[in-house]
């Protein structure tokens, strides 16, 4: 097998070895995709170094077959399509015990806090495991666990078919965002500055404005009838997409906040008051949303195709890396499976 | 009749004059009593001259009779106890389309936008009135318009009996939001810097603490078995406020924002993404918010008489701004009706 690992330094390295067979409770699955997420960059520049235990094997978008079954699992076959939800919690704390274990206060993020799926054969506990369509190719599959993301966003803001929405930031997750709140009936409008993305944007069919040539408030007025948008997805992570995604808010509209802001950001809270806003945070999803975005990618409601827009194969995952940090692409994924370079 | 007068200085002009008798649709009501704001006090340094009109009459908070009644005015005689909803909406923008009127677009906030309470004789239109319980002593009376405020934030947070709850600030606004939680049987925690105000807050039966001797996160994790509080309150209208309320709220707590803060805010944004924290904003109060004020103060649910702790003259109006000012004190008065200055 082959495993991408992150070692202290930017530079991934690609080491060959044995596959851990699984123990009782596990499965081990031959990982077909590998999607690359901002957070596997940050931990690529050192940002998450007291959480990674190095050599690190990350990654936690991923879609593949079981190899191996363990002993006491049952329900799952070899050759089964899944994916991993990598949420790992501990029952007991303050969270848990409200029903929020999604966001336990002891939570075990699979690919950061433990090892994960840039690699070819990977060993899970089988609780972890979402059962794919048989007729989904892993390649569009790989987009579950992000498409997972924008669900719960989508549902924090409770939107309601109709409803104007304004999308600040069209990555990945912000186009996963404005097409699920399109599929509930929402009308979207996406503020995105790379012309690539933007292009991507329309592909998916969705509205979308360079907020470094029109301002993001004037428009939003003229689209509106000057009432402002029912509900803002914060997905930019910068300071300016705050101030925007705010700004262009209607009376009682609501501001999710989708982006990790790794530093604390001024809010225009007189405005908050004023139109009585609410800012409500999201992060990542419970099982319901990641049944919901299976369904999702399975009937193409999320171009999976359109959004991905390169494959690198885990040799050269540097590559895929570097391509993400670049810029202009959307989604990158990495081919666990490739056994070469090429 | 007697007026107090903003013009432009910090020292308000008093003044006699005639009373302007009621058009149709309209009511002249004898004040009795108008209680300070802090909005009064930012008008009274200037910092709302783009709002208001020289020479003015301010005050928004008040309780009296009817004095005379205009054309076309049914349901109200003279004699009748009546305190006047500040609001007054345009019916046709987006916010009132919504059905938000009370944060209407163009919402002339009586008081401040036109002529106020601060004089002994008031003449307003008829459909402004909120209807007094006869036994209700019209002192505490003068207590209803803040207290819709707070019913308004408790309502906006959705308070569950059993919720554990925060108020940052115990200033009048903050002490009324505590007790009306307290009423709808949250278990309450009062942050308050000044020492004649927990005070107040202890002779109220709230729990109290000195934020800058007790460190607020630590006392909020002992008190919840370290879930932290379900809903806070930032009442104080400070940085520190804002960074408190935001550091104590459990997984999905709600943090209600009550102050006007003029400035933007530092927000732990990281923090509102972490435990899925919601921000909300609440601004005055809808017909229902003063209805319930009303039977709340007539019940003594809020105890007037332990909140005001200073009743002053109009002929002295200044004195009551400057007791406001230099702190210490809860709710001051202003005694409409008093002729002299003693």
């Amino acid at each position: 097998m082959r495993s991408a690992l992150y070692t202290g330094g930017p530079t991934f390295a690609v080491v060959d070895g044995e596959a851990r067979p699984p123990g009782p409770g596990e499965v081990r699955i031959d990982v077909a995709y590998t999607g690359i997420c901002g957070t596997d960059l940050h931990i690529r520049h050192g940002a998450m170094d007291q959480r990674v235990r190095m050599p690190a094997v990350i990654g936690h978008e991923m879609a593949g077959r079981i190899a191996d079954v363990g002993q006491g699992v049952s329900g799952w076959s070899v050759g089964d399509p899944v994916t991993v939800v990598p949420l790992e919690w501990c029952g007991h704390c303050p969270a848990c015990r409200a029903g929020h274990n999604h966001i336990c206060h002891n939570l075990n993020f699979v690919g950061i806090d433990s090892p994960g799926s840039l690699q070819s054969s990977w060993t899970v506990p089988a609780r972890l495991l979402a059962r794919l369509p048989p007729g989904l190719p892993l390649q569009r599959a790989a987009l579950v666990e992000p498409t997972a993301v924008a669900v719960h966003d989508v549902r924090r803001a409770g939107i309601v078919a109709g409803e104007t929405v304004v999308v600040v930031g069209g990555g990945p997750i912000g186009l996963l965002v404005a097409r699920v709140a399109a599929t509930d009936g929402a009308d979207v409008l996406v503020f995105e500055l790379d012309a690539r993305r933007r292009a991507v944007a329309q592909r998916l069919g969705l509205s979308v404005v360079d907020p470094s040539v029109e301002d993001a408030s004037s428009v939003v007025a003229e689209w509106t009838s000057g009432a402002g948008a029912a509900v803002a997805f914060e997905v930019s992570g910068s300071a300016a997409g705050v101030g925007m995604a705010t700004d262009v808010l209607a009376t009682r509209g609501r501001l999710v906040m989708v982006a990790i802001h790794s530093v604390p950001r001024e809010v225009d809270l007189f405005r908050v008051f004023w139109r009585e806003l609410s800012i409500i945070g999201a992060r990542v999803y419970e099982r319901e949303d990641v049944e919901r975005a299976i369904s999702l990618v399975a009937r193409d409601v999320v171009p999976a195709d359109l959004l991905i827009t390169r494959v690198v194969p885990i040799g050269r995952v540097n590559e895929a890396l570097d391509a993400l940090e670049q810029g202009g692409e959307v989604k990158v994924l990495v081919d666990c499976q490739s056994v070469g370079d090429g």
